[in-house]
């Protein structure tokens, strides 16, 4: 089978991600890349690392240009996906990797978006209860968010098992590639590097109603969340710090047991050993994520932890996984658990 | 006035800093330079960026080499310091940057440390109420640890208001030279650089019965404190992300007046107008404290950000602060608001 | 004496290292503040770092803002600073940190600059011979780029001893801030952590002539200049490795002869003793200049290599210090040769 | 065909990074991972970024746990190499990733490595001329030095061609797995970050006869080499920027055409367009080279600079490629142009 893809945002950060894995997928032919202010640039200039597509030339993002691929992955700003997925065949798998159609609650889209909800689209993170049978043979995918990725793969055993109440606390910290190639004045290096600096504090975060969504559905319950994300000086990853107080009667080998059995089965979760902890620099470049989990007795919580890399398993790698488990292909052909260290 | 300051320790990096804070200090003269195992060498081969004391020779640890100094700073690994203090005079300053006097509960120590509890000295954290007064005159101090320099600068006006429950959860990032330097592989430069990763999690982190003592004070009632720091990419700085669930009533408005009251004083603590954050990089190299605060009314808690800069405000600021107050001189002598960034 | 000093281009990297230094002067009072885009805002928001100033206010930059003052820096793009300088009087000191008034060959300035040369300033580089005397009294000085500053400290004693070879080979690695604040996507932290990149290679980086007038006026004859520089992963420091053929007969003793000689009683150059080498953290900021020697006979070269702080000394120290020399100050009035390390 | 490889060294950086490759290799089967002080740990304590890794446990590095390979990889300190290779079947492929067989002039090693010389084995560098030849069916490979390999691979066509004098001058810079996990001071994250600095300066550097050696074949004269390496802040990644003297009469356009025919079918150096330079962060985790020339008119000078990952291509990358010449595979199976980038 050779499965003809297209990307559509492909000078940005999760554009080159979803090229650098596809390039690297064995059933995947890369077709059009395209853009919008640097349309007519060639692509080596754009995204030297790909040095296969160096000689590339960057298209205009239209329909014409999207047109004949089997599978359309776009990288886009928010708000702009709905439009262009329309212009794409009901045959096409269409894989947004933006926030258009993440959220059920169109209330929320609004408080959060300020703009009109476009709709809701089956939901990229396989490994929650129910989700990857709602991805098999779809057309149309919503990638999580890479903070909602990081964080329900942290706590949704907790949650799933009954054992923690329904107030979660998350203290995230991401590289900066999270933010985009944005041209702001705090993500310039001479800012970042030796700086941690928060953001988005007090649940202004557009993540915020996504966590909430997540790890609501899998509790049964309302769960409320108090998301603090921080800028660290690094290109990639997150480690995202997520506890909840434990519910009354809740033992530590309770948390153990309800995490080797969610996670038993996953390609990509790894869940370490007791003792051992995760690290963004583990998963660098790699689908994988590391899960750990305790139970402070003292303080009567539970804290999981979960690395990933924020580009890879948060947004791009997340995106291929999807695709194949929409085209029947196995779940993690072009994908790897095996990260870049040092 | 002349103060003759001797440093123990002073090969590592709290040695250092201090040196680097008393060279710019006017009224103190830098006397003997200790170490142990590289006692005899060059000092401007161990510490290369205290270019005035280059020529200067590490002497070894002992009564005879400290005597005869005003101020003598300890920098020692913990469990040493009592000795060495017992063998100076009472009528020295003797500033303890270690964690042997600490804590005022031996069962604390005991139980976190493994070994008898030395005792208890003023504590060096002027800002918390009642601590200048015990300062003013004292003969020994005790410089708080780095974490709980952040973590009781950003809480202790909400607990002190009485505006959030005792349940503190708190996950901070440190810059690399809080571990020292010790030659440990996880320490190294390639595993550090481009990477996040947790330790100490679930309560056994030897700063978390200090933070507890601290807040606890404040409050006036026993408080949890669940903990977890990070190593984050970078030489210097601590971000300490920390929150607690609002007391029934609480308002936005009380939550900014605690804590304007609090600092409105205070010349190195700076709460930041609202909308802006802390940053590390802002505070690198000073005594400042940047803290910022947030009521999230969607998730019932109070958010309380600071950023440090480790090694000054966090160990050595502190102990120059503390021993200003000691000694009657003006509190922020030596001592500069002013981050070197970006 | 209280000397009052405006800085035009206060929100830019120069202007805040100028401003950091002046804080800390005894003797300066700082007055306006200026801008252009982002007249009217709070400093606080712009530099965060430099809280004594948090609640000042950037004015727009203009003949009467700039009016009434002892001293001017201007932190301005080239181009710009002889139209401001213009309007301060003649009794004024006028301390320019851009390009303008480096070079002493207007054809140089048009080759590389692409617009008529504005004319010659005393040069503020007070190691250079003669350049003392030069600088006082003066009421206009410029300041030198960062990159001549660091490679004439490294070579101008094997030029001036007559040591080596016309021809010099420099390889420079500096720090993020060199660039400025410019919005620049290869500025970016995601870009720049992690990489090591080349950049103006082949001899059209702009500092390349300074380079040549300062060596070719101490060697006495035309040298030559082949100049790499590199952008690194750090916020801050230029390391500079420079080297030439030694002329026949020189010796190691003599290499070492000439550095002793030319830096014995440097204030802010220190020779490293043999076998310890720069670091720029060393020198962070600081206006310490460290330097170390070689002589290379397997390859017949002399090898040079010095670290600076590309903010301190090599641009807002550095005029710093000249200021002192032309106010009849202690040089050192105000300025630090300790680092902030680790 | 299924070949069985061993690794010993493998908890070290350059046995991690081949296991990585190798387990991307869709030929290759990971047999035996060895080590010395370490051996008995778990694997994913040792390497937690080799997720498929993470159960095995380390062997010790003897005859018997090697055996029954079809390739072993030595990833040992210098000088143990001759030993262990000794013990293997002459059937056996070894690849030795250490620098015991690099050098074919003994005395070059005796200099340099103060011990006797073990002996020459076939150079893994395919790109230089005659060196894809010695590889096909060797049994014995020394791959070659990571700063050779960047120099070599950033000169030879300059040298090749007759262009360019036979004195070079190499500043390289490199990131800090390029010294491995020794546990050292000078290697700790709190000293790496933020600091540039150089280290076996004046040709001290075990590398330089590598580069000698190489760079004087291609010529067919001797060749001096002045090398200065400096440590950057950052894990992986070398930029070597190399000059030397143009010959009389060579232009830009005789450089250009050198180093096209010279690249022309190599499958991992890519020369970059004009106008384009190399960065390390384009070839993370690849092995890729990027190569780019200039000719600096009014230095004389042809500057030719090459960014590797001092990892990949610059070891175990090389020594795949090195293994799939010598069995007869293509030769970039297992292997990635494409870096993890940003």
């Amino acid at each position: 089978m050779a499965v003809r893809a297209a990307v559509a945002g492909a000078s940005g950060y999760a554009g080159g991600e979803v090229l650098r894995l596809l390039l690297g997928h064995p059933q995947v032919e890369i077709g059009a890349l395209t853009g919008q202010s640097n349309a007519g640039q060639r692509f080596g200039t754009l995204q030297p690392h790909l040095l296969p597509l160096a000689d590339r030339v960057l298209e205009p993002t239209t329909a014409e240009v999207l047109a004949g691929h089997d599978v359309v992955f776009l990288a886009l700003p928010h708000g702009q996906s709905a439009a262009v997925a329309e212009q794409l065949g009901e045959d096409v798998l269409v894989v947004d990797m933006g926030a258009d159609f993440r959220l059920r609650d169109a209330a929320d889209w609004e408080a959060f978006y300020g703009s009109p909800h476009a709709g809701t689209w089956p939901y990229g993170l396989p490994e929650l209860p129910g989700a990857r049978a709602a991805l098999e043979g779809a057309k149309r995918i919503a990638v999580p968010g890479c903070y909602p990725t990081a964080v329900s793969l942290a706590l949704f055993p907790a949650y799933g098992g009954g054992l923690v109440e329904p107030e979660a606390v998350i203290v995230a910290a991401t590289g900066t590639s999270g933010a985009g190639k944005a041209l702001k004045p705090h993500l310039l290096g001479s800012e970042v590097m030796g700086s941690m600096s928060p953001y988005g504090v007090g649940g202004g975060h557009r993540h915020t109603p996504e966590m909430i969504q997540n790890l609501g559905t899998v509790a049964g319950e309302k769960v409320t969340v108090s998301f603090t994300p921080t800028l660290a000086p690094m290109a990639r990853g997150i480690l995202a710090t997520c506890s909840a107080k434990a519910k009354p009667g809740t033992t530590a080998e309770d948390v153990r047991a309800a995490y080797d059995k969610a996670y038993a089965d996953e390609p990509f979760v790894h869940l370490l050993p007791e003792g051992q902890w995760p690290a963004t620099a583990s998963v660098y470049g790699s689908n994988a994520v590391q899960v750990q989990v305790a139970h402070d007795e003292a303080a009567g919580r539970v804290i999981a932890i979960s690395a990933i890399d924020n580009l890879t398993k948060g947004t791009a790698g997340g995106a291929v996984q999807s695709m194949n488990i929409a085209l029947g292909l196995p779940e993690d052909t072009g994908l790897s658990t095996i990260g870049v260290a040092p």
